[in-house]
Parts: structure tokens; sequence; C-alpha cells
């Protein structure tokens, strides 16, 4: 048995993952309602067998026989990421896995009907169920150690728990102080610059332009409409999502821009090295540092105003005459403080909506609260944090979908995300020459490249830390996303 | 060990293939250009995952364990399906299917190509290895058996070799002086009642109406445009896909008839056996004799025209306010006697492209003739059969995908399919009083209600042949189908 051996059970399980993201795309964008059932019996076998592969004993075979002094630096990262999967799903009984797998899907089933009728009683009763399924498989993985650290450690394996942590602190002491100054001011921004009437199909071939424009190639991709949008796929054939927010351009074109950032990173890593960890972008902070580099520093800049306004006057001519490269910026950037919704909120309080959650699912997962306490203790934090009490726990503590996916120690990626899109568009202000000149003139390929060459073209080779540091000159931190913030804000608000 | 445990393998198997098949669709109808790569690979692992688990030590010993007797008959037929394809699989080495995959894929990819260029020499080279390596999988499922035989029975295990071919060779017989008689005969058939401009989105909508009325709903299928119409699906989800044709409306509706048959087939097994071979439809020439039976014997009725007509008034008045019935009827039903392609042909000479393609084949598989020979061949019965003689390879002997397949013995099936629609076509007519008032009023409920009844829930529960003569008394025969013809067409040019 050799490396090729193992190279040929990686790729199998790859397709394996790869056929059922596919699905999964299908099922969100594509399928007839009455598709699910079938459609959930697939995805189920091929996680299955895919689970009988990682963890069988030809695969633990021809790992064994592999001497890794042998390997390149690409097969070594290939064996790094395969073997702690694999370690990992060992130490989980497969029972476990499943259960969890069919709690998940009964939880959101319950969580969609509860959020909708307001009914946390409901929801809860699943959910206690579930936080009981995690703490026993966060056990499993690692008996001593605290079980919320031990779930993030499943999305981010390689940035820290303690990094983490101490970024979302220095978040919280910084951004506080920001948002009560901003309610304090009086400002008078523009929040309307790009409400109008859109007819779909205009607003749809209007995105793909500025998709395409940003780098993500027809032949290579899609681009649809789905009630959330997502992006999957692989360096060939990456699809994107956005939806139709009524009356607004933006409701549709910022999640275009921000799921374009998450294509154009899968579409940069190597094809050569499909079907390996080498070959896949890594998980969830640089992901979503992807994603928000282009919607944040580049679609919320002035410049990217000045390149978009011209475009929209020429498309829609009767919305957008009277529209200032002023309104847009304004429109784009100002801040909802009154807004309890996260996935509503802006580049600022949008933190303070992942603490709370961070803070939250901590407690809850490792054992301090219970599900009941929930409405209470997320009421208190959003008051206390951002000064606003939801009326409803479905605009509460039920509105995101990821607790009853299971997803406890998810949500700090988000905010992971914003900040090393920040430490890494601080570099790219360095390394190109005014970059907003080029957005402006929409030349976006200085950006893409710098990207394609410091952070696609890796792949799965260096660790998250590494990855960041090689591309930075340091760990990800807090500072440049802070300036960042801090600046733009004060402009905007004459802090 | 239990039926239940042989249950679940099965509807892993099933699971499996339904992942493949719906990754098909996505390839067809939605993929970008650049993702055949990494799709061609995620379908050659499940296909081989499930190749696998078919012949595994496993399932054998469940298998073992069963004691037939026991089992109901819906049960009994799963196992026997399920056996029969199994031992099937058993004796055909891996390695041997494995090449014969890799070689028809490479084998269309150089057809495409040739049939382009005209160019039979280097489609030949391929299929050569081709045909040897059929020849082998042949010799490897039954050794003494005549090779043709044995892939006709690959596709058509439950209808006999004999039969089949008793059918054809009495097709032959009456069909050749019908299309003489044709040709002598001096008619003035309107061939335009369809002809018009038709915009792309108006002419899906129309498409989808129509196959909404024949009984294909919403929220259990799709309608989409491919480069070949095709089905894909099961009693929850089934897709079906048209084409355009410039200027004819009927170059995407017939299409859309015909796959719309093959969609209510599929929608109309019990849910209740799903992932299971009682849960699917029986193959080729039941499911094309419901495509067939809903294209001609109801959308080339003078009812259908009928009941079309205002129709297509309404939604494109200035394409059809100069048009009649008789119009409509006549362009639907004309016989093309100077056409060299199959998949244009008429219900008459159509049949004969098929014996052309089944004589030439059967010699090609059982080495009577070479494929260098084949041009000359083809030629000669195109000119014997038909009275017309292709000018180029490409609209001659390459037309067609299915040798470059490897689909040899499949050919029969679509013969098969419109023999069978005729038969019960012909008892539909004694159980429905004057269907064909059903039809033109827009009425189709009695009809399909007919063939959910007598086929559609019967699944795999019988044999192909014991199918057709429960529900008409007959086995299957090419009688109803004759006289179906006949009387169509000596209506239709006075003969």
């Amino acid at each position: 048995m050799s490396y090729s051996d193992f190279e040929d059970e990686v790729k199998t399980l790859t397709n394996l993952e790869e056929a059922s993201k596919f699905l999964n795309w299908d099922e969100e964008v594509m399928m007839p309602e009455n598709g699910v059932m079938p459609r959930s019996r697939q995805k189920s076998t091929l996680s299955k067998v895919r689970h009988e592969k990682l963890t069988s004993d030809n695969l633990g075979e021809i790992i064994d026989s592999i001497d890794e002094n042998e390997l390149d630096e690409d097969q070594k990262a290939n064996m790094r990421e395969l073997k702690r999967e694999r370690e990992k799903m060992l130490k989980v009984p497969g029972k476990l896995i499943e259960k969890i797998s069919q709690k998940e899907s009964e939880c959101v089933d319950v969580w969609k009907k509860a959020r909708e009728e307001d009914d946390f009683e409901s929801f809860a009763e699943e959910l206690r169920e579930l936080v009981e399924l995690k703490r026993e498989y966060a056990a499993a993985l690692n008996e001593g150690e605290e079980p919320y650290k031990v779930l993030y450690k499943d999305y981010e394996p390689y940035l820290s728990f303690e990094r983490m942590e101490k970024i979302l602190q220095k978040l919280k002491e910084e951004l506080n102080p920001l948002i009560d100054e901003i309610q304090e001011s009086n400002p008078d921004l523009c929040t309307d610059a790009f409400k109008g009437s859109f007819e779909e199909d205009k607003e749809m071939r209007f995105n793909k332009e500025i998709a395409q424009e940003l780098g993500f190639p027809d032949e290579k991709g899609r681009l649809d409409f789905s009630a959330h949008p997502f992006t999957v796929g692989n360096s060939y054939d990456t699809r994107i999502t956005t939806r139709t927010k009524d009356n607004d351009i933006t409701g549709s074109l910022m999640p275009t821009i921000h799921e374009a950032g998450h294509a154009l990173y899968n579409l940069g890593v190597p094809e050569k090295f499909y079907g390996t960890p080498r070959g896949q972008p890594r998980e969830l902070s640089i992901h979503e540092s992807q994603s928000r580099l282009w919607e944040n520093h580049v679609g919320r800049s002035k410049a990217f105003s000045k390149y978009l306004l011209p475009k929209l006057e020429e498309k829609f001519p009767e919305e957008f005459s009277d529209t200032s490269v002023e309104d847009c910026y304004e429109s784009l950037n100002q801040v909802y403080d009154d807004n309890l919704i996260r996935v509503e909120a802006d580049e600022l309080t949008y933190h303070m909506h992942i603490i709370i959650r961070f803070e939250i699912g901590r407690k809850l997962i490792n054992g301090d609260i219970e599900v009941e306490e929930l409405p209470e203790i997320w009421d208190q934090k959003m008051e206390k944090y951002l000064g606003i009490t939801p009326e409803t726990d479905s605009e509460g503590v039920m509105q995101d979908i990821h607790w009853a996916w299971g997803s406890f120690g998810y949500f700090s990626t988000y905010t992971l995300g914003s900040v090393i899109s920040a430490q890494l568009y601080e570099k790219i202000e360095e390394d190109i020459e005014k970059p907003e000149n080029k957005i402006e003139n929409g030349n976006f390929e200085p950006i893409l490249n710098w990207l394609r060459e410091n952070i696609h073209k890796k792949g799965r080779l260096l660790k998250t830390e590494e990855l960041v540091e090689e591309a930075t000159g340091q760990k990800p931190t807090a500072e440049p996303f802070l300036e960042y913030i801090e600046e733009k804000y004060s402009e905007l608000y004459n802090l």
C-alpha cells in the first residue's frame, strides 16, 4: 500500500461529500416540494457510506503503512486533515452521530413552526434533548475539556479558542462605547438610496453582471434565487444564491457580493488538488473572511458606490436619476441601532449579536444555564449590549436556525471572518496602490489576484492561524478591524 | 437476519442510484460547463460503491437467511428483482464493468466530434474496442447464448427475445407495403399548422400548462429545457425536459407530452414502496409505452387537436387565427417519407429505422459483420426499407448516440413501447366510453386513472409480459398497433 492508495480513498470520501452537497443545492434551489423525503434518504445514505469508509479498518491500514517523512508538503497536509477527521469520528459512536443528525432535523422542523407561532415552549422541549446529545458528543471527543470548546474546535480546528475569545472580548470593550456614541449622535444619513421598484428578471440580470465583473465566471458557476443565500461548490463548479427583498436592490445585491466572495475562494483553490483537503478551502472563519472582504471592504466602500451608481442609472434610470454617490454610501453603511435581527444588522452592531450568542451558547452547552432560561437571558443581554428588548421570542432567542441545527460554537466564526477580512484588507492596502481607484473603475482583478495568491491557492496546506500569519505577518487579531470600524463610523457620524 | 435487513440494504442501493440520477439531471440541465470532471468522478464513486454493496457477502448472507415462502407478493417481487441484478453482477468481473464504462464515455466523446465532422473512421476505432468489450460482457453473463440476446435481456429481462423478434418481423412485413402506398399516393396534407414565432418564456409557460392539464403536478416535478428531452425521478419528484425547435411549437410540445407520459408513470407508482423494486416502474418497453400512449394516442389524435387549438389561439392569437383543427391533425400526422433521421420520423416510418438498427446491431454484436462494414450496410438497408440513402454518415449510421453509449439491444424497446401503447389504448377504448370526447374537453383523468390502476400501481410486482397480459388480456402483440396505424393512415392518405 502506498500514498496513492490513500489518495484514492480520500477522493472517494470527497466524491461522496460533494455528491451530497450538490443534492443539497438542488434541494434548496430546484427541487419540487414533494421531493423532501426521498432526498433526505439519499443524503443520509451518502453520509452513512462516507462514515463507514472514513472509519474503516482498510483506511487505517493504509494510513499506518505510509511513512510521512517521505511525503511532500501537500501530501502531509492531506494526511494531517484526513487523520484529524478520522480520529475524531473513531471516538464518537456511530449511533450517537445518527441520533444527533435525526434530532437536528426534528429540531429544525419544530423550530420553523415555533418561530412562526412564537412558541418557545415547544421548541425548548426539542432543544433540550439536542443540547443533551451535543454534550454527550463533546464528552466522547474529549472527556476532560470544556464542552463548548470541543464543539467550537469542530468548526475551527486551527484557530485557538483562546485567541477567538480574546478577539471577542476586545470587540465587546471597544464597540460598546462606539455604539453608545452613535446612538447619541444626531446624524441625518440617507437610508433609501436603493429603494425602488425592480422587475425580478432584470434585478437578477443586474446581479449576474456585477458578480461577473467581480470575477465569478459563467462557465464555472450559477447564480439563482433561494430563500436564504448560500454558496456550494468546488474549484470547477461553484453556485451561489441570493434573495429578493421587496423594493430594495441591495436586498439581492449585497448577498450576491457576499456569496460571490465565498465562490471566488472555492474557485481559486487549484484544480489539480481536487478531491483532497489540499484542494479545499479552509473552514468557516477564512471562508467568511473572503465573503466579508468583498461585501464590506469592497462593496460598502465609497469607491464601490462610485462604480455602482452609473450602472444602476443605466439599467434603472427611473429609480436612480436623483441619487448621489453619497446617498449610496450612507445607505449602505447606516447603523441600525434599534435592529433586533442579526442578519439585518450593520457591520458594527452585528458583532454584539454574535457576542450575545457566544456567551449564552457557552453557558448552555457547559451546563451553567438550562434551555428554559434562554429567553430571559437573551432579553437581558440584548438590553445590556444594544439597549433594545425584543417583544417576542421569534425576533429574540428563536431568530436563528443555528442552535436548532445543533451548531453550537459556530457563531463566533462570523466575527472571526470580519476580523480576518479587515486584517487582509489592511495588507491589501499596503500591497496594492490605492485599491479604491481600481474599485471605482470596476477593476477588481488586483484584489482578486492578491487573495488568490495569499489565500485561495493555499487550500488547506496551512493551518488557519499560519495562513493568516503568512498573508499578513500576524496571527488573527482584532486591531485592524477596530481601526477600520472606528475610522468609517467616526467619519460617517461625525464622532 | 430478516427480510427487513434485506429491505434496508435494497434501500441503500436505491438511494445511491437515485443520488446519481439526480446528479445526472443537474448535469444535463443546470450544471455550468466546467463542472464535468468533478461530476463524472462523483457519479463514478456512487456507481462503484453501489456495485460493492450489491455484490457484497453481507447481502448474500442476508438473502440466504430469508425463507421466501414466508414473504408476501410485494416482498417476493423485491427478492426476485434484486437477486436477478445481483446474480448478473456477480458473474461480471468488476474490472470489466469499469473498462466498459470508461470506454463508453470515451466513445461518446469521440462520437460527438466524429458526427460533427462526418468522420466515421475515428469513431470506428473506438467503437471496435467497445463492441469487443460488450461481446466479452455477454460471454461473462451467459457463455453459450447468442451475445445479442444476452445484451437485449439486460434491457428487457421479462419480455422474451423471441416475442420481440416476432413483433418486429410482423411490423416489417406490414409496414413496408403501407409505406410504399403512401409514397405513391398524392396527398395534399397541411404540414405547417404549428409554425410561427414563439417567445421562449411564453412557449415554456404553455408547455407547463399542458403538462399540468395532463396530470403532471407542480409540487411533484419540474419542466425545463435541455439539449435532449428526458425524464428522471421517482414517485415523489420527477423532472422532465423538452427542447425548443425554431418556429414550430410542436418542437417543444410533443416532447413535453412524451416526457410527461414517462413522468406520470414514475409518479403513479405507490409512494409506500419507495426505495424497493416494487416501488419502481418497469423498464424500457413499458416505460416507453406510457410516453407513446400520451404522445401518439392522445397527443396526435384529432380530439387532442380540438382541445389544443383554442388554447393556442388564446395564447398566440397572431399565429393561430387562421388555423383549423384539420390542419393541426394533418401536421401532427404527416408521413415524412424522405426523412433520414430516426428521432424526426413519424409513427409509421419510425419502426423501419428501428428494424434497421436491430438487424445491424445484432449482426455486429454476434460477429457476423465488423465495425468497418457499418456505413455500407446501413445505407443499403435505408435504401431497401425506406427508399432513401443518406449522403453522409453523420445523418446515417452515426446519427444516434446509443451504440457509442454501448447500448446494443436497446433500440427494439422503442418499438415495443409503441406496440404496447397501442395494445393498452385498444383496451382503454373498450373500458372508457368514447375517450376522444374526454380528450377534446381536456379531461384526461379517466385515461390517467386507467393507467394508474392497470400499470402504474403495479410497479415491478409483475413481470413485463404478465403485466401487459393482466392489463389487456394478451401478452405483447403487434396486431393492435398495426390496426391503429392502418386505420389512421388509410384515412389520412385516402388509401
